[in-house]
């Protein structure tokens, strides 16, 4: 039964410029090794309460329910939706990419009547199509948002949507994954109501858990539920029990995680929110300006572009997916693939938290002008690098 | 918006010897410090592939459906539940403590139809009730059964009540939280159809993961579901489709908490099977003879008691939860208090995994003897600790 001992050297260390997750900070690596407490030792509750806060922070919001869930982020859009709809509730959902789509299939997994209100990937969700579904869907109980949709790069815009929900008496839940901490996202002042992200992207966090937010409105609906949530994992109503309102026993709190989150919480609050955005800002302009000098196409319509995530379309001719094997192969760059329609034909770069960095910009940008060109698409030597530079020039 | 820097010595070492988590072994700690890789790559499925091996080999099994979820050890319970039963199924339950009570509870979650079997905390589920309910209910799709129900320190004899589930043709589910690596459970020799486990037990790794595997019945049953599993985050064929039989996409997996998981299965697997279950059992003997020399009793009945958990009542007049307290605060020294019927009068002592060693067996005996005595209950000095150390002399 013995074996060998191990000889392993480990994971090769990547430079994670993918749609998540991003690269760690070494700080929150550190912050992993520190020793693991039980869920029920007071000292722990002290971590909880202060990760609580800074979630807080981060979301902009004063929301007392609000905490990380035990699992990634498609564990927070599973706790959103099973935490507010009930089999036959109405769900008005914008689609316009693969995570949107997700979110549609996981609402009819709770039988809700799903409303989706769709437009072409690329495209931002217009508050008309959503306005005539809820004037047809008087009874819609929620409207659900991508805000930065990772399949395409886009960034919904959020105000005159989230307007518009609550005119019609139905709340207005917004998926943040691919944006908080990169994006400016003021819960309280949008008036989102239910909230959640990963903290494998823009808080250079590991994956692993889901931050989660709900305004009073949210919580007095979960309240008044006639029917339990379908998942006991992931009640909100238990999970209220045991890191807000009482410290009542659920499940075991995955320590190390919880360290790991509070740090890269304390690393964002640090920095501030602002710089935060002006960071992820300038970076993202600096990758847009250099896709134009390389000839290169964004998947997303000028106008809503995110700064967190760029798809790219590969020139006629050239398949995205080589391109991303030589990244990470040549040159150890992790990127992602084309989802959907773009399936071979798009390169993702994430430009989130620890990732968004302008060393990282000019690192990409250089491996895939060298690609390209090796490859046959014509452009002037440089162009990229120098465009990005320019802008970090002017900064 | 900006802090000043962070001076927080962070969390205090304690000795985590309460049914859950236990001590983390120094090399898992060192493993989650290894660069995050992306979900997507393919070194990364090389270390998806390992761990899955060394769940298998921890497992007993030649199941290819096995896996560790991304959640804790209530979400195995979950997944293992929501995947197996579709709405109106029939599942007989033993429950003789808190942990099977969670899977009554869990299991009407998913509306199926919950037929309980009870028998006293402290007791084994006696397979002659078992056997009254498969008769009575010729329908019953799966008969559930905690290994080690860490509320009582109870290890449930699971042999006979396999061959009489498949012999009404039955599944077989055992929950193995507080059992797997610790005591022997070789699910393909047992007949065990689904078997899930929590990574922070006898596996020495910190929480978070919840190892799952199912039999060619449990996953050829899966695919003739009528209906999808409630939980989508949970659904194992999606799982298997990312884990084990393709590499389609499904969540981003927590690839530190993989890490740390594959060094724990590493480390098991090298001091071996059988070697872990023999320290396991010398330590549980140790604690056992310390029990009756302190002039104590154990919850667990005499002929089932597990080497993992042990549950202590505490002499009449003496509040476990203060005991539990000086053991914390004076000693660093974490344990587990009663639940249920025994809240108040229990503490629950875990030697599990990497906490499985003599000398904490030594360290906690002295503390408990020394708190006692100081509380009133007659005893020899050094009774207990005498008595362990009489068994490992002896070994």
């Amino acid at each position: 039964m013995s074996r060998t001992v191990n000889t392993d050297p480990g994971p090769t260390a990547k430079n994670l410029l993918g749609p998540g997750p991003s690269n760690v900070h070494p700080r929150v690596y550190k912050a992993m090794t520190s020793p693991v407490l039980s869920h029920m030792d007071p000292e722990f509750w002290e971590i909880m309460d202060e990760t609580v806060e800074l979630l807080r922070e981060v979301f902009q919001t004063r929301n007392p329910l609000t905490l990380p869930l035990s699992g990634t982020g498609s564990a927070g859009m599973e706790a959103a939706l099973y935490n507010s709809l009930e089999p036959g509730d109405t769900v008005i959902v914008g689609v316009a990419g693969f995570f949107s789509s997700r979110i549609v299939e996981i609402a009819q997994r709770c039988d809700a009547n799903v409303v989706s209100v769709n437009a072409d990937w690329g495209q931002a969700i217009p508050p008309e199509a959503i306005d005539a579904e809820l004037k047809r869907h008087p009874e819609a109980k929620v409207v659900a948002l991508v805000h930065c949709e990772t399949s395409t790069g886009v960034l919904q815009p959020l105000e005159e949507i989230g307007r518009l929900a609550h005119e019609h008496g139905a709340m207005f839940l917004v998926d943040s994954v691919a944006s908080m901490g990169g994006h400016d996202l003021a819960v309280d002042s949008l008036g989102i109501d239910i909230c959640y992200s990963g903290s494998q992207k823009c808080l250079s966090c590991p994956p692993g858990l889901a931050p989660i937010t709900l305004s009073d409105t949210a919580s007095q609906a979960m309240k008044a539920r006639k029917s339990k949530p379908r998942s006991w994992y992931l009640d909100l109503s238990m999970l209220d029990e045991y890191w807000i309102s009482a410290r009542k026993y659920h499940h075991t709190a995955p320590a190390s995680m919880i360290y790991a989150l509070r740090e890269s919480l304390r690393i964002l609050t640090e920095e501030g929110l602002e710089s935060s955005f002006a960071r992820h800002h300038l970076n993202g302009e600096a990758m847009r300006a250099a896709v134009g000098a390389m000839g290169l196409h964004l998947v997303a319509s000028e106008e809503v572009r995110s700064d967190t995530v760029h798809a790219i379309l590969m020139p006629e001719g050239i398949d995205a997916d080589q391109v991303r094997q030589t990244l990470l192969n040549d040159y150890k760059i992790e990127t992602g693939g084309g989802l959907g329609p773009f399936k071979g034909k798009v390169i993702r770069i994430g430009l989130m938290g620890y990732s968004s960095q302008a060393s990282n910009v000019l690192t990409v940008l250089s491996a895939l002008e060298k690609i390209l060109i090796k490859r046959g698409h014509e452009m002037p030597p440089s162009a990229g690098v120098s465009a990005a530079n320019r802008i970090y020039t002017e900064a």
